[in-house]
């Protein structure tokens, strides 16, 4: 077999074959494939696409290309639950004490990833003493006496997907919707949850823009899962403006904390309810998604969701005071109110732009080597409908450096578009695929 | 300017600028772009094309990323011949003296090239003591005194359009016209002659297999050689048989010298006048075809083309008593007939097969360290329209090896298609692009 005739053949339009991508995954993994075929590979696939066969076919290769974790020894039902990114997602804080707390047992690997915030890894940072450098075997015990774990991703998950997905972010063949769907779920697939649920973000704020795109996408993913012998479902939500009010790494910590307490932004605490649902279905705790709600808002009115956070950050050396206390949670020096300029309802709110503030205060990695300042972000005070008036606080900057405020502030008042047309609110929830 | 943004361009489909296509190759040349991502650029123009101004500016900035040969102090008019290959071509063998001795200053580069035979320089070699590694000064000496001078391509030839080569070749993203056409012209146009005469090739034995495809190369290279001020003209001709009788190095030198005595094949000859006629015209030294054509049969009645090749042969340091007594070319040791099984009217000649008979017996490269036979090749005695008898010669082998040859006689009887249905002789000549 040889590289050079796969390139053709996919070059034609033809479908390639299990064996053929395998042999072109495990020989690229091994450096026997140089990046230049690859990418000629890839940029073939951005073009003429790939059936659900091949799709399949290449996220099992790179899912093997690495250590598939063994989950077999949890007693329960394992659900990984997977978001593909936006501003303000801090939804796996929330929702994994949830589901914990309802019987799922989540076994959750993150990555640290480059973007606006950190990962669910790093604002877990926010809690003084809280390691994800735990060993697989401490990560199975919790899950087993806890019923939630959260460490970071292992080196050898699906090394596959991490060299090709290096190559592709420098070739400019990422957007390709069976590379995107074989690349997030090869490392579900290696994971090795039982059941996984997905939310594809769609908006101005997700890489998906529009609601096709991210049908396509759940359809794919689902699709894979389903061949993976993975109970999958995707739900797919709304990410055309910031999700909650909060967005940077303690204060995101912060706004999890409040809705578990039941205290949180209703688009928010919507999406965990959604999420979680499917979760307890999938998982066959309920029988139903309505049975599966109840058990949920349960968890958060007793507060066992709240105390379930409190046991998983002590299981895993942090200290459990700052679930009760988020004044002990980093902070920033200085807070700094942001004023509209304007009276009217808010049209719109450009996503990316907020997400470049929480980045300029320094809430975020640019490279694998930035540090994160945890303390920084913003809170929004107005959200897509509201109307507010001239003077009125539009979002309070937390910073830690008088340029980064500025440089933040002109961003954000830049972010709103403020009119006098009525505008509704949306649903976070657009649909789900199964 | 970053690399990735002109991928990113080029594969939604957008026009490169020529700023942009000649920082491209400036950095490509110097290693500043990785093969990774060129690759990717290639593959995307496999899919959406250049536009005619992209690709001259592609053609201009590969021949300046080398030497440009500097033809000035040539007096009268050079005009290059370029074909795009086939099957028993040997056209500048006998077209160069045949145009000189009209007065056409032929002042030729050419390459060595992998393939079933050699390139012309390798098929010069026949001759005892030719020499192809002149200097550039003696190149202009000769073309001055002579009329005509071949010699090897130099090293620093747009080096570019040579790295560009090599990574399509690995990547499968040689068959794209614009790229095609922008590498042959890339060097036409670094090779300083004024007029260019370009035999496009069409058919099972060339590169472009069909028609359609054969006029839009030409017309490609036609358009960049007139944005360069070149006087080009584009001959389409036909490829779907071998071009004469004799395949291999040795075989090919004598069926030119037979041409230029006048005794040549009647597709061949009928080549070389054509293409002479329009070298003639282009160069500005006959006013019509008509007039060319005459002055072409002229030269070689009179001998003149004969002794012009002669003259060419000594200034290079090969023995002129080769061109008059043929007998002094390299010989096989074995020369063997193959029969025809059938009777019937030969349908059909799979030209690639005969030039895989060529490539069996030694005459040819399959890598650029290979050694080539000079002495080896085939001796067709029927072509397409001919009608054969059983137990009629087919082809005449030479070999120097008796399984080579035994392979090369199984290959043979392969590549020919004999049927009872009548088959008409086709032209070699198809049409023009001007």
């Amino acid at each position: 077999m040889r590289m050079y005739d796969l390139i053709v053949k996919k070059k034609k339009g033809l479908e390639l074959s299990g064996d053929e991508i395998a042999f072109m995954i495990a020989e690229y993994t091994n450096d026997n494939i140089p990046d230049y075929q690859m990418s000629a590979m890839t940029m073939a696939i951005c073009f003429n696409g790939m059936s659900r066969e091949e799709t399949y076919e290449l996220t099992e290769a790179m899912a093997k290309s690495g250590e598939m974790l063994d989950l077999s020894m949890i007693k329960g039902p394992t659900v990984d639950k997977h978001s593909t990114g936006g501003v303000g997602d801090k939804t796996s804080l929330a929702l994994g004490p949830m589901a914990a707390a309802c019987g799922v047992k989540v076994a959750k690997m993150s990555g640290a990833g480059l973007g606006h915030t950190g990962g669910t890894t790093d604002k877990l940072k926010s809690i003084r003493g809280f390691r994800t450098d735990i060993s697989t075997s401490e990560f199975i015990d919790n899950v087993n006496r806890i019923g939630i774990a959260i460490m970071g991703q292992t080196k050898n998950l699906a090394p596959a997907d991490k060299k090709l997905y290096a190559l592709r972010d420098v070739t400019a063949t990422v957007d390709s919707i069976p590379l995107i769907a074989s690349s997030i779920m090869s490392k579900k697939l290696a994971a090795g949850a039982k059941s996984i649920v997905l939310d594809v973000k769609t908006g101005s704020g997700a890489f998906m823009k529009n609601k096709d795109d991210a049908l396509k996408l759940a359809g794919e993913m689902v699709e894979i899962g389903k061949r993976g012998n993975r109970n999958t479902i995707a739900v797919i939500t709304n990410m055309d403006e910031p999700l909650g009010y909060m967005v940077g790494n303690a204060l995101e910590f912060k706004e999890a904390i409040d809705t578990l307490r039941g205290n949180g932004p209703s688009d928010f605490t919507r999406l965990c309810y959604t999420l979680g649902s499917y979760m307890l279905v999938a998982g066959g705790i309920s029988k139903s998604r309505e049975e599966a709600l109840e058990k949920l808002e349960n968890a958060v009115t007793t507060g066992a969701a709240l105390d379930k956070l409190a046991e998983f950050v002590e299981a895993q050396g942090g200290d459990r005071e700052y679930i009760y206390n988020t004044e002990l949670l980093p902070k920033a020096h200085i807070i700094k109110e942001v004023k509209s300029h304007q009276s009217g309802c808010v049209q719109r709110i450009a996503c990316d732009e907020v997400g470049m503030c929480s980045l300029v205060l320094g809430g975020g990695r640019l490279t694998k080597e930035s540090e994160i300042d945890l303390s920084v972000g913003l809170e929004l005070k107005a959200k897509v409908g509201d109307y507010i008036n001239e003077g009125d606080t539009l979002a309070i900057i937390h910073a830690n450096d008088e340029d980064e405020l500025k440089e933040a502030a002109l961003r954000l008042i830049g972010a709103y578009t403020i009119g006098e047309e009525k505008v509704n609110k949306s649903d976070v929830i657009i649909g789900a695929v199964d």
